[in-house]
């Protein structure tokens, strides 16, 4: 195994794989670090958070928004939809997704595997993949760690995850094994599919339930396959949060610590931080661009529901000290406004203040772990943002 | 008439009126003329569109969108909206409306006459004012000359306009008459609900249907009044565009060169050029923006429907050599996939191009007449946006 690693840093500093991971400080006491990740259109510092941009669109954002504003880094999209519209070939025809939804930094795609699993009577999981209906006209479609493979390298995208099977919370242990089976020889495949290449990088999945020992066993699968990023799947499914945070720590000191990791779908700002205590990198999830839809805004003290009445005469912006646009600009008592009367700009303006958040909360951890004052950091914030209430 | 008007100028000169207006070039063989119209909060060159922003957001933009990109110079709110969320004295307690939604340039404010005539069933005009359900929940409220001059005052737009009845079309003779002589009932009392002062200027409405005598008889009523500036009402109601161009044309011989004048709610591109045509210097509509949200995209070379399969691989921009943010960033494939996915930056980035386009358009139409070819422009202008199919 360190034979590989140490083969592949020698290859990445050549410049003929599609990434490198510098890890540029380390948590003396535990497993934060931070690190800088170089990519083919980019490099990003990590921790970090992902914005999603499901159908080549962060919902309500330009571009301009994610790198000005923002400062996202990365973001993800979602093969799943995009297969389905506009469709892959017509991405490749227009350039690749980047080029697309007029994007230049790096772009990771998800495989499409939570989507179809996520549809429930509408797919059949089979030997190669799942057969699925589209959620959008019933058309009939089958997705497998080649298709995944084939459709993630006509959008181009940096990173492409391993299709691989959500496991189901709950499931017993023999379900959760021979679905984390079929995840491994799946992301075999998807190695054999899409082999080392000079622009993009493939991420394989663990799995493994609620089980700490099928998750080592996942683990130890896929660092053996030689992918360049770790990814952490299959929790937040609905398990209380304190058995995800278990399985991340039955992981956390088995992580092949050259390589970035990734822990798919998480979360809450407070689950980002205890995520960054056990060794991860790499963070995405729909819930601050959702959440912000429905008027729920985060802060350091907790989240504010924006449509309460109490705001109608609020001045004071979501947050006290916020760079972002939406807290430079507005006050509490319009951003009710305009969530009241159903205004897009309301979606818009949430939208950039949750995601500049969420952001520049990983700068901040960043800078935390880079000024050896980690612990601290992590105690206070959890502290403060668990026990206040505004 | 003549020395009221001196008069006016003299004390606009001393900067104790809320509004100056000055004529920079004057088409010698017509009406069309460009001008500069000093306001409590900034100075706007005409003539000039007006982006719509009816409840105190142009919808999916913020002010950056507006001065920026759009270099939007005024925006127009509505009060019957307003008054009933958030309400008046809500906006007011919050410093007025330009403070309310973080805008600084002028504003100004329809009286929500023409709104509250829309409700229809909902509406029952009485002597001093129309009583009305709001469309919201139901509730009753009763708005008249001196309301609608209290509730401007309190948003603080820098415009207020009277309060009228904007005459339904058709009209017989007989209703155009008693509907325009309520109307200028209303506006005496507007004007002495709102006098002279220093920040906020009165503009009088021009009805009288689609019968030229009544229309001269309104505008020499409105003339007699003293108001800060002349708006034609009551116009883009159904009519054909003939009957609309031939009230203008009745009009524009005897509309006071000194002041400005506005022609509401109108219209298309094109209408907005013979507008010029005919001596107005201020058009409003929400036609871009409404039309942008349902896909329907501006350009000099008429309209284009950008959910037409036949844009599905189309890498041009909505139109050549236009400067807005959407087409230096996005092709119609990306605004076509935007708009069938229903996705929020669809509104956002259509939107951001017709405002666009609109206020371009008028900044065009100004250079034109500074440079002494307005007739060549206006006839290039028409042939070209008539006679085109894209």
């Amino acid at each position: 195994m360190m034979d590989i690693i140490a083969n592949t840093l020698i290859v990445c500093a050549m410049g003929t794989l599609p990434l490198t991971f510098e890890i540029l400080h380390q948590d003396p006491n535990g497993f934060a670090r931070s690190g800088r990740l170089s990519l083919a259109h980019g490099t990003i510092e990590t921790p970090i958070f992902m914005p999603v941009g499901t159908q080549a669109t962060v919902k309500s954002l330009t571009p301009t928004d994610l790198t000005d504003d923002i400062e996202a880094q990365i973001i993800l999209g979602n093969t799943y939809h995009l297969m389905l519209r506009p469709g892959a070939d017509i991405i490749e025809k227009l350039g690749g997704l980047h080029q697309f939804m007029g994007w230049e930094r790096p772009i990771l795609t998800d495989s499409g595997g939570f989507q179809v699993w996520s549809l429930g009577d509408l797919r059949k999981i089979e030997a190669n993949g799942v057969r699925f209906r589209s959620h959008i006209d019933g058309s009939e479609w089958f997705l497998g760690p080649k298709e995944s493979m084939e459709i993630q390298r006509k959008l181009g995208s940096d990173i492409v995850m391993a299709f691989d099977e959500c496991t189901p919370y709950p499931a017993t242990y023999s379900e959760a094994r021979s679905s984390m089976e079929m995840s491994m020889r799946w992301a075999e495949e998807c190695r054999t599919a899409l082999p080392h290449n000079g622009t993009q990088a493939l991420f394989g999945i663990v799995q493994g339930g609620m089980y700490p020992d099928l998750r080592r066993e996942s683990l130890h699968a896929i660092q053996a396959m030689d992918f360049e990023g770790i990814a952490i799947g299959g929790l937040s499914v609905g398990e209380p949060k304190d058995e995800m945070l278990a399985m991340l720590d039955a992981l956390a000191p088995h992580l092949d610590k050259n390589k970035p990791h990734y822990v798919m779908g998480v979360g809450t700002p407070a689950d980002l931080i205890e995520g960054v205590d056990r060794g991860i990198d790499m963070f995405d999830c729909v819930m601050p661009s959702r959440n912000a839809r429905n008027g729920t805004l985060f802060t350091d003290h907790g989240k504010i529901n924006i449509k309460n009445a109490k705001y109608m005469l609020d001045q004071t912006p979501i947050m006290e000290d916020c760079s972002c646009y939406t807290c430079k600009n507005f006050s509490r008592a319009y951003l009710r406004h305009l969530f009241i009367a159903k205004e897009l700009l309301s979606s818009r303006l949430n939208t950039l203040h949750n995601l500049h958040y969420y952001c520049d909360l990983m700068r901040r951890v960043r800078q935390a772990i880079h000024e050896q004052r980690w612990p601290q950091f992590r105690d206070h914030f959890l502290q403060q943002y668990r026990n206040t209430t505004i």
